[in-house]
């Protein structure tokens, strides 16, 4: 069965379990930018990130510089936001601390 | 000793080198994007790219979604191309086979 995407309410609710996280209207997507001690933390957190996305065949649109890094969640099979989308951005908040 | 940019010369003769490689004159940087089969792939390049810039000390801005990778490199310490960009950028080159 198709992934449908998450209606307003929804949406409004899973926003409220994931602090400092934005509705990104145009593409129906969730942003977070995350901040880490330098580089080596970053990369920490984004391994730990790639192999939970691996394995729930769900993959983020992510941006790296050093410490920093941005992240979008969308699901393509939908054309917006899925409950996938939460499931990893939550998984992501446990990863980040 | 601070790292000095490239001029004109050394980074025409710097991107013969690097095939695929733009630069990006804003920034003074180079640019490519890298597609791979998979998000393993992708994952296992930058992996190793990752190891490669932490020895360096000097690192990527990158995005990833999926099977794609899209790099910048540039020298924040002296706003513009060095050779550690070109160096990096031949590790990329031979990382990605």
């Amino acid at each position: 069965m198709a992934l449908q995407k998450l209606n307003h309410a929804e949406r409004a609710e899973a926003l409220t379990q994931l602090p400092g996280w934005t509705h990104e209207p145009t593409r129906d997507a969730i942003t977070k930018t995350f901040r880490f001690k330098d580089f080596a933390a970053a990369w920490g957190f984004m391994s730990q990130v790639a192999l939970a996305a691996e394995k729930a065949d769900h993959h983020p649109e992510w941006f790296n510089v050093y410490n920093r890094v941005d992240v979008l969640l969308t699901t393509h099979d939908c054309d917006g936001l899925s409950k996938r989308d939460v499931a990893l951005a939550l998984v992501m908040e446990g990863l980040a601390g």
